[in-house]
């Protein structure tokens, strides 16, 4: 449980630990992004049956949203099983992830709220990419310092196909900022396509 | 710690730490469906006295989810403490689940302020449903795919009783919606028959 | 880390993880109880400093609440190490516990707002207590219940002292009761005993 | 996993749970500092960008301190790392430390929204400085008392280092309060000093 490595590494399950509390809790706060009616606001129970079906896209955001920070959460954890060790830059790079994790609740409310303006969809959009983006830049920092990974998992990685994955997670936020300038609303569809990630390239 | 087990799979302990946490934080939020007044919104004691007294169906609701949640919790934990390995599948009907479970603070808050509404307990009753369906899925997809499982806990299971014990589950909460269309704000109560579970059902 | 001991206990560090998981939500929360101004509330600079000084009562309470939140976390990690596993009742005793931790928050809030008022101390003590009581249960069955205890932990428990504890500890919210019907708003300054408690009974 | 070491120390796993279960909570909270626009409170997509561009001040102190907290877990864990047991003091010099950590997403908001007041940029410096203090304290405290301290991992540390951190940690939160009577809004920029700790001082 505590390996004691070297002075200057911190345990990589302290690191497993602030990256599940995060998601978790980013992943329930998520649910806020729902409003329901103040006690008093809604007399007749038609009314409120009126007003739940009205929280389609509400739902629909939560649902995506969900589905993306799961996802990431899934990618995150295949990549950190390779960590043998972590340091300074890497640690960085994984809080960096984490602030961006933490905005998803702010950017799916947005999107929740304005989802016809463009420019909400945007900025959601954004938000993953910059995800995807750091969890590429984290890959690549980790093939070219091989002494933080484990040795016997290391050769079984086939990089290509890691590198294949990573530019197909960039590419689907940027599909969704594109498609978002012409349809409005149901831009983040496009995030179904991660469903598929691991059934077009191996891994 | 750390087994390096396969490049696909993922270990059942990040599954568990972010299930402990989605669970942990649903819990504490429950809390806030309990509505306190603001301060300054009541002046003398006895208007306070008479005002937490009427929070009598709020605490109930309060309790009763806490202990849905609660129950949930440890049988989740009896279907994950068989686990040797999840799978990309798994997975996903874990993030499932915990995605309804993150749904019941909302609920319980519709149930608390709007709980004479027969649909609002209908939807409480289905947000509970769901999670009895997906975790008899689990149980299934674990019982079919025995590399996932500890060998040596496997051969003690009793599935026969496993699936009692799952139908039972389901059951519960179509009771409590065939309740709430008779009655109005109690057909929650119904869940005190969980308690029974393990004794009517060993398993 | 994986016992598979036996099909019907659950493992202790599920337990001890949603417990921290709880405690360190709960401890978090409790900040949202001082209140601070809205964006544009507050005009000046002196009329800032002259509201974040009025808040020396809401802070007050915030630091006691932590505290007995924290004294709480210690014993409870303590009672639960000498733990090798758990049973159905243990495990709703526990979640029973970490209810009336939930509460803390809103119990604290009530008191931060309207502290001036007896019956909101009675409830803060009332909430405490039912936490020392069901600690004091836990402690009684878990002594009752040897199965689930480590044997070589056991033997150096001195059973006497515990009890000598856990009947102090159920005594301080007593006599916060007693003396919030004297004086008001500062009874719970009792519970700085809890500091002394290590001191005047080893353990 | 389990040592049953002492009847009086309690694991150094769950502080460290419940460590990264509070700084994961307070990470979280942190964003709830950047207010976004309630539905229907924003009329055209042109008002809403000018709104999000107008959140600039937010954004960068949310980020300021999400970079302090996340610079505060780093430097904890690498002090967590050496501790082979905890006694009473420590683990409320830690829970003294979680509190003021529970108090950053409180003090980033007031930051957030009166960041032109230096009484605000005090109380923030302040709140940092608190806990660069109780860190440099619980160091003290460790070395004085190297039973806590894995024996292996001691005889490697090199005090005058770690000292020299701990003093040059302290020095920045204090810059800050200098420098923000001299300018308004922009005196946390002085914690991007953190961020040379490493590489000035190295440990």
């Amino acid at each position: 449980m505590r390996f004691s490595s070297s002075d200057r590494q911190i345990n990589v399950n302290r690191l497993e630990a602030l990256t599940d509390g995060v998601f978790s809790i980013a992943i329930t706060l998520l649910v806020l992004t729902i409003r329901i009616p103040e006690p008093g606001e809604i007399i007749s129970q038609s009314e409120l049956i009126k007003y739940i079906l009205s929280l389609d896209y509400e739902l629909f955001s939560y649902c995506i949203s969900f589905f993306v920070v799961g996802s990431l959460w899934i990618s995150g954890n295949k990549r950190m099983k390779f960590l043998r060790k972590t340091d300074d830059l890497h640690l960085w790079l994984s809080l960096l992830n984490l602030l961006f994790i933490t905005l998803i609740p702010l950017t799916t409310s947005l999107l929740s709220d304005y989802g016809d303006f463009e420019f909400v969809e945007l900025l959601f959009h954004g938000n993953i990419l910059m995800l995807e983006i750091i969890a590429l830049i984290e890959w690549e920092y980790l093939i070219r310092n091989t002494d933080l990974v484990q040795e016997e998992v290391l050769s079984k990685l086939d990089i290509r196909n890691i590198r294949k994955k990573n530019f197909f997670s960039v590419f689907v936020p940027i599909l969704g900022m594109v498609i978002s300038i012409f349809t409005s609303a149901w831009s983040n569809l496009v995030y179904l396509l991660l469903f598929f990630r691991s059934l077009i390239i191996r891994y």
